[in-house]
């Protein structure tokens, strides 16, 4: 191929936008996550780096940083830094967790971090952990009260939540790297060990009142997201994600006996686990059990987001100033609302089209209540597909209605469920052409769902067609039921022959969801706007 | 949700695009496209909306376009009118092919359509209908000698093609619709009819000197796009373009069997068959099977591009002015690197990157032929692959590798084989991240491929290391092979601490690949440039 030298027709940096650097040097892993954002309007994920550096190696005993530890972390810190100054940042904040407030020698790694990094971390205390921990969750999941489980390779954050708000918190010194350390010395573990491990992780969670209380729990943190992998691993779903992935404690119960029979050079054949984790999850997975059982969780949604992404909400919505606190945390208002918008403004096109089709989706959803019954769970579902179902045009126009799906199940939708990702894929791939397509996802329905993305789609496909030139020039629509036909009255600004021309040659999905026959009139809109 | 004005982070409209319309009214189907481009650079397909009009009904006989199609003609075209004004549109293009150019009242048509759409429509000739067929094939498809087929509703076209430019062309009245309206009466057609369109077709095309003479064949219009459906419902194919989609002589054999048996009716129960062309494929089948007897063709590689596309690529390469000519044709030079190089700059991002990547990756490449013994098939590939490697972040960073699979399957990239298309997905996908993944491809590799995968994608995955921090701090390599080892010697112009460190944990790939370690070291460039 010929050599050119090719240019975007995009500006790759949209106006305003800031670039923010966290680094979070943890007991067991480093990372370095760059986020590009407008200040609280859009923001994505513009790289992320990692170092298996395990800070906390060989502390549990004495409490000392040790100095391969130290020189392996401030070789990855020092290429973190590099690599940090390599983007245009706004803004780099590095911080720190239980091994480097916990340790003896705490202030000499400090020091030493400084002169040969020129870092300086922000401490974070286990109180400020279990926050940013929270801060993550309620601004990515469907979650509003329950229990927040950070499981890090030091120490272990648990924090009561409630209508959205942070209420008791608790750091205790039971992290993966650390339990392993101080509790499992054979290989494979021998049982005695492991029931040590157990009665002491018991007796300190119980003191830790909040852990009852119900809810839902939100587990973060390597170990939760290792687990997972391995049980995703032997249950495929359609959804690929892991934010989001509700893990049964039956899995978390089953995943302990296997690990517990096996040496550490076995585990990582095992699939999902990864080599550089082999050796702590099963001390981590203990700990997770233990939080289970006391708390009477039957299941843990994981979340892929962490104390990383609790900070960077906090610069995101406050755009800067001093630390937030549990009593005025930043919150997203409807974090799906947020993640549905972002994604439309990342991905930008037609808005205004988007926006119209959604009115006359809605609007029909809401006068045909009487023949589908259904309420605000479906109501929002058919609105985030109308925003999104014309994204898969970035891949290609012919097949966007499918390229939408795909998106919509593999880009960042924060605070859906998984099965209702599979419905709102499912009504944008089925927005137009030809009958009922499942695509793969059936696996992923439940009752009713079948049902519901027929009738659902059937609404978004008619909205569509009445917004075929992408014009506005149908302003409104007004649905007349009778016995056994549906008229749909298009209120019109102007000339919508070939909006009232699609409608109507499209009918068949509408009458198959609805058994009625379906027609559609233009009327001219009482009140006239200029087109 | 709660309802927000959203604005596009990026503009819609990149500075520079045009917007072109093309209408074709054609015997069988009526359709418009549009087009927006930057002349010659890029071009993405924005609306496309079609009719089944089907003009030339009832004509076959008289020849005399009836008041019925002709009605539906004037009423299709005046929605379609009115779609492409609400785009705003740099130029209408419309042109009308065998229905209107051989009808005894075509003039009359001409006339109505003049007063009651605006429109006035170029009629082609049948051997610019020919041409602009393979105009589209040439520059969409890695075809550049033998035969390109044109089944449309009223005539069929054939061109000769000779080192992409076109020879012999012939327009024959053996269009879907006519032979079917002319030969075919009985329903299920009696073996009778058949036999007589058979001999006719067989008598006119052997005039066609040209159909004999070798080489490859395309196939287009609707019978081609239909026939190649129904034999992909067959044959699943990982691959779900029907573009570049190659359809043997025996599936259309073993389709016109199974057709000829069938009444209309229960025709489009048949897979991948819609109800608006069943009465007419078994007519196109016919003529598309006697046309590659007689020039001995085994398979056909369909093209789902036509004379709209022919129409476009005119405009796109010379910005304006009179119809181009078989003797100076509109001719992208090199379309594969063309393909690759609209997609490029369609997503954007860091294409200084994406150009040092391939850079890298290709005098990798290079210095190992003595080792992968590899030749410009695979170059190509690899070439490709470093240009789309991130296209995938345009869905979500942490898993864009699987995202720029999926694009490079699904979006258009021109004069490339399915196969190769497969190839090069899998190259963007193994770019990073642990050991090399078929992801459901399998299906559509050949022998050696899955070798070709491991080899290349060591070579991309080494290069994206060297690339890490995105910022040409690695201006070349140098590779020395030992007996056991490879040293890779990168220059520099900087710190390229995060390059090598991230290159040199990450050999496994490549020593699996080459079987040999592999080491990376820096060395100060020889001629430092400005950072």
């Amino acid at each position: 191929m010929t050599d050119t030298n090719l240019v975007s027709l995009w500006p790759y940096e949209p106006p305003g936008m800031r670039h923010l650097g966290v680094i979070d040097l943890g007991s067991n892993t480093t990372r370095l996550v760059i986020y590009g954002y407008v200040p609280g309007r859009a923001f994505r994920i513009e790289d992320a780096i990692r170092a298996p550096v395990r800070l906390s190696e060989g502390m549990a005993d004495t409490g000392v940083l040790r100095a391969r530890p130290i020189q392996r972390a401030i070789d990855a810190l020092r290429l973190f830094r590099q690599h940090a100054d390599a983007y245009n940042l706004t803004e780099l904040i590095f911080v720190a967790t239980a091994a480097t407030r916990d340790a003896v020698n705490g202030e000499e790694f400090l020091a030493r971090l400084r002169a040969e990094t020129g870092l300086d971390p922000r401490i974070l205390s286990g109180e400020e952990e279990a926050y940013y921990g929270y801060v993550a969750a309620v601004n990515s999941l469907p979650f509003s009260d329950g229990l927040v489980v950070d499981i890090g390779g030091g120490s272990v954050e648990v924090a009561r939540v409630a209508g959205r708000h942070m209420g008791q918190a608790s750091s205790l010194p039971f992290g993966a790297v650390r339990v392993t350390e101080r509790y499992l010395h054979t290989d494979p573990v021998k049982k005695g060990e492991l029931n040590t491990l157990l009665r002491e992780a018991r007796d300190a969670l119980k003191q830790v009142r909040h852990v009852s209380g119900g809810g839902a729990m939100v587990g973060m943190g390597g170990t939760v997201r290792a687990l997972a992998k391995m049980d995703r691993a032997l249950n495929p779903s359609p959804i690929d994600d892991l934010h989001g992935y509700v893990l049964p404690k039956a899995s978390i119960d089953r995943l302990i006996d296997q690990l517990r029979d096996l040496p550490v050079v076995r585990r990582s054949s095992l699939p999902g686990l990864s080599s550089d984790r082999a050796d702590v999850i099963l001390g981590g997975a203990v700990v997770l059990q233990t939080v289970m059982d006391l708390g009477g969780f039957s299941a843990c949604t994981v979340s892929n987001q962490g104390i990383r992404e609790g900070l960077f909400y906090e610069r995101f919505l406050t755009g800067g100033g001093p630390p937030t606190t549990p009593d005025n945390p930043p919150l997203l208002d409807d974090i799906r609302a947020f993640g549905v918008h972002n994604l439309v403004q990342l991905y930008g096109g037609n808005i205004d089209h988007f926006a119209r089709v959604r009115e006359l989706a809605l609007s029909l959803f809401d006068q045909l209540t009487p023949l589908h019954g259904y309420g605000e769970f479906e109501r929002d579902l058919l609105s985030a597909a109308a925003w999104l179902h014309d994204v898969g045009v970035v891949v290609d126009y012919w097949e966007h209605h499918r390229h939408s799906a795909y998106i919509i199940l593999n880009a960042p939708l924060p605070g859906w469920s998984h099965p209702e990702l599979a419905l709102i894929a499912l009504l944008a791939r089925n927005h137009r052409k030809g009958s009922i397509s499942l695509g793969g996802l059936s696996g992923a329905l439940e009752g009713g769902d079948a049902e519901r993305v027929e009738k659902l789609s059937a609404l978004l496909r008619l909205a569509e067609y009445l917004e075929r030139g992408k014009t506005g020039v149908i302003t409104g629509v007004n649905v007349h039921v009778g016995p056994g036909w549906v008229q749909v009255e298009a209120a019109t600004r102007g000339d919508a022959g070939v909006e009232i021309w699609e409608a109507n040659r499209n009918t068949d999905l509408f009458q198959r969801a609805y058994g009625r026959e379906m027609e559609v009139m233009a009327v001219a809109s009482p009140t006239p706007t200029a087109p």
